[in-house]
Order: C-alpha cells, then sequence, then structure tokens
C-alpha cells in the first residue's frame, strides 16, 4: 500500500514515542526512517521500526541518552555514543565532521558505543545537502565467514561515499556481503533464485538458492577475498578511529549491533575545486558509463544514487509503499 | 630466478637513469619496484619496468618534472603532478598528507596530473612507517565496462587503506575488478582457468577462461554491480579532490594511463587512541578471523597485508624472485 509521507513519519514518531522517546526526538528518528522507505531501501525504513521499538523496550537502545565528547585534537573528534539511538548519534556525528570540514576543509569524527545506524546513505545524503562529501562506515555484529573460513567472524560494514550533486546527490551505499540477509529472506519468500552465487551452502558449495545460505550462515563478501579483507580493514579502522569496539567486542555485548563503531569523514569540497568544474566532471562521468552500449538483454546503466532518486520521484508523487501486514503491524504496536 | 635486492636495484637504477632520470632520483624509483617485487607484487616491480622505460622514452613521463602546489586550505592540499614519474609525485603527496596529519591529525592530500603509481600499497606501507594510516586511491585508463554495459568506461581504481601494526603493517590493496589484466595474462599463460568467473565473453556469459575475458575486455567488477558504483565514485571523487582529471580524460590523452588523479588521506591515529588499545585490537582482530573453523579442502585465512609480509620474509632470506626471461630483457635495456 502507499501511505503520504506525513502520515507514515507520524505512524513511526506515535510508535517512537511510545518506548520512551521525546517527541523532538522521535520526530527526527521517524522522518529518517520515512525518507529511507521513500528512498527505496524498505529493508531499513518501514522495515525496521519494530526492532528499533523492541530494542528500546530492551534497553539496548537508551531513548534519552546524548552522545558526549571523549576526544578532540586539530580536525579529529571521537565521541562516546552513550548507546542513544543509532540515527540521532550518527546524525550528529556527521554535523560534526562537517563542522570540522568548513573550518579544516576535512573532518574526521569517530563514534564509539553506538547504536544502529538504520540507512548508511543517510548520513551521506544529509552531508551532501550541506554542501560537503563524504566517506563513512560502521561496524557491527559477526554475520559473514572471512574468506577461507566457514564461521561468522566479520561484519558486513556498510561503506558509504558521497558527494553533493548539481541536481541530486551521488551516493555509493554498499555492504561487503553481496547480498543482505533480509535481500536473501525477501527472494525466499518470493520462491526466487539469487541472480548470482550468493555464498556457500552447508557443504561449501556456491548456491544462489536463498535458503541455504541462510541456513549456512555463509554469505559471499564481494570480490570473495577482497571484500573479506575490505570488511576485515574497516572493522579495525572503525575501532581504532573511534577508540571504540571491535565486530569482535559487539557480538560478546549480545546487544543485536549495538555497542558498535563508526567513522565520519567529511571534506568540502569547494576548497578543492570550482563548482563548475565539479559539476562539469558529475555530468561527464555519468555521460560516459551510460555511452557504453548495454550488455545483453538490455543492461541498465545507472550512476550510484540513481536509483534511490528514481524511487524517491515515484513516492513523492504516489506516496511511500510498505507491505500491508508489516504497516498493519506496527499501528498496533 | 632469486636476485639480491642490492643487486635488483641497482639494474633498476641503471635503467632508469638510461632514460633521463637522475641518479638520486632514479634509485627511489628503482627501490620501490624491487621492495614491490620483493612483496610478492611481481606486476608492479619487476613487471613494469619496461613499460616505465618506454613511457620515460615516449615523452609520457617527464623524469625531469617536479609536483607544484596548486591549492592549499587547512588540512587540504591539491599538487600539479606535471607528469613526473607516478613514484615520487605519490611519494611526496603522502609525505605532505603525513605532515598534515601530525599537525591537524588529518590531512587530504589531491594530485592531479600524475602518472602511474605502480603499486598502490606502497603508500600505505609508507605511511604506517610512519605511524599513520592511510586512505588513498588513484583512477586510470578505462579498462572495465559499467554495470549493464558492455564497453570499457571504468578504471580498475585501485583503493589502499593501511594502518601500523605492532610489528608488521596491516594492508588493504584491492582494485575494482576481481582480476586484474596481468592475473588473467598470468592464467592463461599458465593453461589454467580461473578460480571464478572473472568476466563475461564476448556473448555476455560469465567465464573462467582468462583468453576470452581478454578478447571481450569485459572483466567483473568485485560484487557486480557494487564494484561497478564504487569504481565509479572512485574516480569522481578522486577528479573533483585533485581538481583533475576523469578516467575518461585519462584516455583521451592517450599516453597510457598518464594525467591521472590520485587522493592521499593521511591520519594520526594516536591523536585518537593509544598504542596499547591499538595493538590490542590489531591482536585481537586477526586472532578473531583465524578462531574460525577453515572452509572445506582446508581455508587459508589471512589478515590484510600478511601475504605481502610471508613473501618479504622470504625474499629477504632468498633473494628477490624474477622471471628469467624477464630478468635478461631488462638487463639488455
Amino acid at each position: 500500500m502507499r501511505i503520504p509521507f506525513e502520515q507514515m513519519q507520524a505512524e513511526f514518531s506515535r510508535v517512537f514515542q511510545g518506548a520512551g522517546m521525546s517527541p523532538e526526538r522521535a520526530e527526527i528518528c521517524a522522518r529518517i526512517h520515512t525518507e529511507t522507505s521513500r528512498d527505496g531501501v524498505h529493508s531499513h525504513g518501514a522495515g525496521r521500526i519494530q526492532r528499533f521499538h523492541s530494542h528500546l523496550k530492551a534497553g539496548f537502545i537508551d531513548p534519552l541518552a546524548n552522545p558526549t565528547l571523549h576526544k578532540s585534537f586539530g580536525a579529529l573528534e571521537v565521541w562516546d555514543g552513550n548507546f542513544a539511538p543509532g540515527i540521532l548519534n550518527a546524525l550528529h556525528c556527521t554535523d560534526r565532521a562537517i563542522d570540522l570540514a568548513k573550518q579544516n576543509g576535512i573532518g574526521l569524527v569517530g563514534l564509539h558505543n553506538t547504536t544502529h545506524w538504520m540507512r548508511g546513505g543517510t548520513y551521506g545524503l544529509h552531508a551532501a545537502a550541506k554542501g560537503c562529501a563524504l566517506i563513512a562506515w560502521t561496524n557491527g555484529d559477526g554475520c559473514m565467514p572471512p574468506w577461507g573460513g566457514r564461521e561468522q567472524r566479520l561484519g558486513n560494514n556498510p561503506f558509504v561515499m558521497a558527494l553533493p550533486g548539481e541536481k541530486d546527490p551521488i551516493l555509493l551505499d554498499i555492504s561487503m556481503s553481496l547480498y543482505s540477509y533480509g535481500k536473501m529472506t525477501g527472494a525466499r519468500m518470493a520462491g526466487k533464485s539469487l541472480d548470482y552465487p550468493g555464498g556457500f551452502d552447508q557443504e561449501g558449495n556456491l548456491t544462489t538458492d536463498p535458503s541455504a545460505i541462510e541456513t549456512s550462515r555463509r554469505p559471499l563478501p564481494i570480490g570473495y577475498w577482497k571484500g573479506s579483507a575490505f570488511a576485515f580493514m574497516l572493522d579495525l579502522l572503525a575501532a581504532v578511529f573511534s577508540d571504540g569496539n571491535l565486530t569482535l567486542h559487539v557480538d560478546e555485548l549480545k546487544k543485536d549491533g549495538g555497542g558498535c563503531s563508526q567513522v565520519f569523514i567529511a571534506i568540502d569540497p569547494a576548497k578543492l575545486t570550482s563548482a563548475a568544474y565539479m559539476h562539469e566532471l558529475e555530468d561527464l562521468a555519468k555521460a560516459h558509463i551510460k555511452s557504453s552500449a548495454p550488455a545483453e538483454g538490455g543492461g541498465n546503466i545507472r550512476s550510484p544514487g540513481a536509483g534511490c532518486i528514481a524511487a524517491r520521484r515515484d513516492a513523492d508523487a504516489n506516496g511511500v509503499w510498505v507491505d500491508d501486514a508489516l504497516w498493519a503491524e506496527i499501528c498496533a504496536l
């Protein structure tokens, strides 16, 4: 079904306030979740309301906490998230990184003891709207074996790069597994196979069967050994830069991802190049990939973030899509 | 065959001096190429001597040029590489980023109009040896189709992350295609298939046959659509942050990769966490992935950079490996 943006946001806000959040803070988190569904990332929009609500109820997330400054030097800051709502912590630290970038050209903010930031792209879009580029990532609980192993030791560790565009922002938001568990569950429920092998089954064979990977817990990193090494590095750098926890600590805490570490690097591109040249580069780069002959079957060549902008235009015109049963469950919370 | 480090470096230095480099500059480039072979990255060590030599001879690279400061603001700098040898430009800019990081905690240096930096990991190791973490990348000539297309529009755009370790540095050095052309050529010459599908053949079918991909020029990005988007983003950000060229400009210049753009972000981790905690995190993260049961067939679980350190130990003990025929060709230059 389709729900008007304001109605969806109000409903999410009501749920969050019922779990102890102030109206003002609930409103912000509800807006981000609604924007996430609006942009077509349903898994981290409407799809995360129940889990966030249960984390507030379980005390994994403190609805009243605020981040506190832990360290500061030059263009660096480290904040303690105090297990406050991950969206509020991450928005705060993105804003701090932007302030540092406006002052120094670049700013890095590490954040420890935080909770799930939901859609990583949120912070890239937030920075882009304020004229900054952003490089950001998070660690989280273990969900993927390291290359050469069969047990979950690495997080999915979403990695974000964003740049303000002339009209729409350019946004990369990728996790280190080829398919998320959410995507695999969705494929299984739709009775579909994955387009490409997405992991190993319990016998160690590559498979396109989502349920075999849900059972084995062996999703495939992007680029096999490369994504495994990248996920390791993002975890280690997140913990070092935030003076915080590794994935293994997050697992030990048993707070469903709570206690994780994040990094926000903002860069003010106006200090490096002119707006005119930046927009020229954007246009040229987009046109260049689209100038390729399409792959067999009519490939769809898209620049990063174009899919979410298309989903947004559709939602703006027709309302934000949500699964009927899920919406009823959220309304009953 | 195995060659002592000093002998190999002296030979490379002789070749570079013969193409117009000063003894001092030739010595540095020769050392980096030798270190690259020593670390097992043969394609960018001894494997690149002839091409570098021919680029000097062709005037694609100016043996006498030096980088010049183009812009500066706070913790940012942009340098014009003036088509000087890529190694010298990249070392210079890594050093500038380190200086900015020591002063501000973090520093970003963009570099335009540079030439091939050879092994990207060189600069990660260089920063780590000086106590800094590094995030760096380069664009280059088009060698890979965008996802959904069949013509080469994206560069391989190697991406580097490094952190000083307690004993050995931790180093991620990945390009955006699953296999490099060098790897595919090597597999073909050895009569081997690739372990995993490495690209599309001319009919658009995924294949493990290296020669089919060498013919189609359609190598596969890591993580399919994800690596394609990542490569796009690295290209655009490299050009914006360096006020420089995109891959499409590099292709237009027809200098075999000359004129490319690079980014060096150094971070001083001592300003964010203690050395003791950083080393504890390193030990824990490494032990954690190794604690996984191995994959079928006895998987080899390695932390990023461990392979290059193992190759280095072997070379230190037994000399640096080089292909016999290649060595003879280099000696004849």
